[in-house]
């Protein structure tokens, strides 16, 4: 099945929102009625292909014929962009200035040699495309004879070793296919993170990402344990040992390289077994501050939940947390700020971790609100960005944007990532709510994952730059990251430019030059080109 | 103080074998009187400093005067090459191929900058010097003009913030300082490589280091959130968060570039809180393989112990994991493989851990033998070193070497490395006892760690060679990583630049052409020279 090619996922999966909410975006917000409904993907023809008879016929050699190179619109389209709101605004206006000239669909490594030769022969850039789920412009890089290398065919799992317990997955497996080859075994990767019903391995390698049981499963880049990656230059091979002292960790510098450096044709990851045992409960704090306080604690001293997370007041009052029950709890006014604790494991394990983590939780201030709202925060854990497609269809905008810094940092970082945002967007005539959660904490700091909602202005992408750029501001003068798992893409890149600094830049510039001498890989992705 | 220039350590802390050991040496092993003892320090003079007086007038000039650039003979001297077994040896008989030119000590990052740009001036390659423990030749660059930068002036700790717990440190700090003055504030590091007495926290990061703890603090790299480094173009600052998806890792480019790359100015790491209880167990298993899978169970399904290792039958028979009391068990015949199980942290998480562990252990197959093995195994935890230069004063050889795999690679890495070392000595007519520990276990692998010794060859370091060189193939032909926590230097590199393979060393080279484009820092060490 294909995701919603100007929205998000499962098309029957969409829902209205409650005239709760509708009540709330017209009287808090002014959000006026959409008159101009999105475009039919039967309405939006690109124009035909630039790319050559020979640079078709070239990849159509390196991947085995010429049904897995594809120029129809409607492939096209579907390869266009990725998933932010800007994206999706773009889409829906029938703005194709990002079409791919073909996608191509090769199905292994060499192929994928194949491709990257047949496309420098031709001049023609590559574009990585896994499950198309780049909230950060990950999928639109500055040149336009491009193509999209959509790694779909490449979807098994390659080797699994129940002693070590490593798996081998394909880049082009989607996060619950990975998960339900996995199963099979007895084993799970343990990633779960929002985009999961659409995103692939190789695009958690690309870029870095992180899901909602971080706290007992790891980041993604913490799961991995060896990458090979093609490149225009040959095959490079890491990842012989779980840790080594041999040199610098080169998977360190393929994951997060973003399809810039190569294409990911493999990942040996790090699998569990699949707990027997999950329980999600929701706590309660009088505010985030203190909330923050009790979720620091349990990250620095124990024990780890699997899923920590905390909602500001803002989101907590909104019901954010639970989009699938969203504004059920404005009548009575959800008071304080929610947070999710989740544990998963053995029965003892879970038991034991559940209990002394509730005793520090209480100590914290916390209030156990019991199982309803873990269970609805599960049951809604994949909905929010479905939310968000009707929320543009009643004419508001929402966009999600996130930073992490170390835990001293995270409260100015909280208040000047607000304050830029509800000043730059009232300032535009469309004050917005501003909400907020921690979502993945560290012994030394936590993300920060803002979601945004306002009127949209008569030309919403352009009334949302200025707000998002404040935003980039802020983190970077508060002292965060442009990213905590969202990636760089070309629309963090000139922040991340600063943020890494010029001789960093120009370290991964030289890989870069060495790996991919003609700039043919996400050209404008994660770093300016020349 | 200084460390004993042509062995190990303090000079008080010498302390010679015990009469068992000798006749064992001797009746098993073949080990001759030494009848050729070391030169003395005043007896080894290098050839005068090949340095031209502007060049020395120029980095007295970096490093704010004089006094801070050292050619007397003695100074050299001990800035010598590292202490690996053949260093020392070659250091014992005034060999001084790798003799500095001079030694130059800047007192901050500014001035290792200002030291950087003299040595372009003048055409001298520079060797960062912290601890000088390198056991892997990563003191002796391949050319014979270079400076020891030596960091000892840089060692204090810059800041401490207790709330995100992370320090910021100075990299000539040496470990034992270091945790004096994280003390003062309550926290802990707990970094405890068997270097630790000498070693330094610059030293640390640029060899990716790990320490006897592991199990509990995890590895060096592991502990650094930041780092700022001086290359001769320029200053590279990383780390504004704990985890990031801005991009590739560059603190994972740092770590373990030995100096090839820029010198560490200062590295930010996460601290702990002092730990109030420690205890130290020990363990007895059967068999090496039985030994080894209790290990595996405790790494995968917890609760992981602060410190866990596992000799071998020989090592155990020999007594090596308790060095202060080598060979005392030796009459009654050390039978199995003894385990040890340590616990750091709170009273009830470590009564929590160790009671749950012990139940792990015991379903292994494991006997609990008490405390006073793994009291022994504290006490004697810094001292193989020291035993290594008293077996050299009797003339025998005694080197360390070390590897890591996955889980399921062990056995075979285990048999061939102790196949390769013992045939190639046995055939060179010197038969060799083999030990080895597993020291550091993940939930997918482990590191395994030989201890060799044989009697001394006509010509000790040309009669160790062939045995490492064989070693180290043996290492690549099972897949494991040719050094888990060594490093690579001189001594790995070309089996270094097999395994990260041709592109992988080739990116590397091109991250060095940019930061370093004169070759200056540590010429040779890491990656070849071109």
């Amino acid at each position: 099945m294909d995701m919603l090619w100007n929205g998000w996922g499962d098309p029957a999966k969409a829902a209205p929102l409650p005239e709760t909410v509708t009540g709330l975006l017209r009287d808090l917000l002014g959000v006026k009625p959409q008159t101009t409904p999105a475009l039919a993907l039967e309405d939006v023809r690109p124009p035909a292909t630039t790319a050559e008879s020979a640079a078709l016929k070239a990849l159509a050699d390196a991947v085995g014929g010429d049904e897995h190179v594809r120029t129809d619109p409607e492939s096209r389209v579907r390869h266009t962009r990725g998933k932010s709101t800007p994206d999706l605004l773009r889409m829906r206006a029938g703005d194709l200035a990002d079409v791919p000239q073909a996608v191509v669909l090769p199905a292994g490594h060499d192929e994928v040699l194949a491709v990257l030769r047949a496309c420098a022969a031709h001049g023609l850039a590559v574009v990585p495309f896994g499950g198309g789920t780049s909230v950060v412009g990950g999928l639109a890089p500055q040149r336009s004879a491009f193509v999209a290398l959509d790694l779909r065919r490449m979807n098994g799992l390659l080797d699994l070793d129940p002693v070590s317990r490593t798996a081998t997955l394909q880049p082009g497996l989607r996060a619950p296919e990975a998960e339900a080859l996995l199963a099979e075994q007895g084993f799970t990767l343990g990633h779960f993170p929002q985009s999961f019903e659409w995103a692939t391995i190789g695009g958690f390698a690309a870029a870095r990402s992180s899901g909602q049981a971080s706290a007992g499963y790891g980041r993604f880049d913490e799961m991995v344990l060896g990458l090979t990656v093609a490149t225009p230059e040959g095959t490079l091979e890491t990842g012989r040992a779980p840790r080594s002292a041999a040199g610098p960790d080169l998977r360190q510098l393929v994951l997060g390289s973003e399809g810039a450096f190569g294409v990911i044709t493999s990942v040996t990851v790090r699998i569990r077994p699949l707990p027997e045992v999950r329980v999600y409960e929701g706590w309660r704090f009088g505010s985030f501050e203190e909330g923050a306080a009790a979720l620091r604690r349990l990250a620095q001293d124990g024990p780890r939940p699997t899923v920590l997370r905390l909602s500001d007041e803002t989101e907590t009052l909104i019901g954010l947390a639970q989009p699938d029950a969203i504004g059920a709890d404005l009548a009575q006014g959800g008071a304080g700020c929610l947070a999710i604790a989740g544990y998963e494991g053995t029965p003892e394990d879970t038991a034991h971790r559940r209990e002394r983590a509730a005793a520090v939780l209480t100590a914290c201030g916390g209030t156990l609100v019991g199982a309803e709202p873990g269970e609805r925060w599960a049951h809604g854990r994949y909905s929010a960005p479905y939310l968000r497609d009707a929320l543009l269809d009643v004419g508001a905008f929402a966009e999600t944007l996130e930073t992490a810094a170390f835990w001293s940092r995270v409260p100015d970082l909280y208040t000047a990532v607000r304050t830029a945002l509800t000043d730059t967007l009232t300032e535009a005539g469309t004050p917005p709510l501003v909400m907020c959660h921690i979502s993945h904490v560290y012994e030394n700091g936590a993300s920060l994952y803002f979601t945004v909602v306002s009127a949209q202005g008569e030309d919403p992408v352009a009334h949302w730059t200025p707000a998002k750029h404040a935003a980039n501001e802020a983190v970077l003068a508060a002292g965060g990251t442009i990213s905590h798992h969202h990636g760089v893409g070309t629309d963090h890149r000139d922040w991340y430019v600063r943020e890494a600094g010029p001789l960093g830049i120009s370290a991964l510039r030289a890989v870069k030059r060495r790996l991919d001498p003609e700039g043919l890989l996400n050209p404008g992705v994660l770093l300016p080109t020349d």
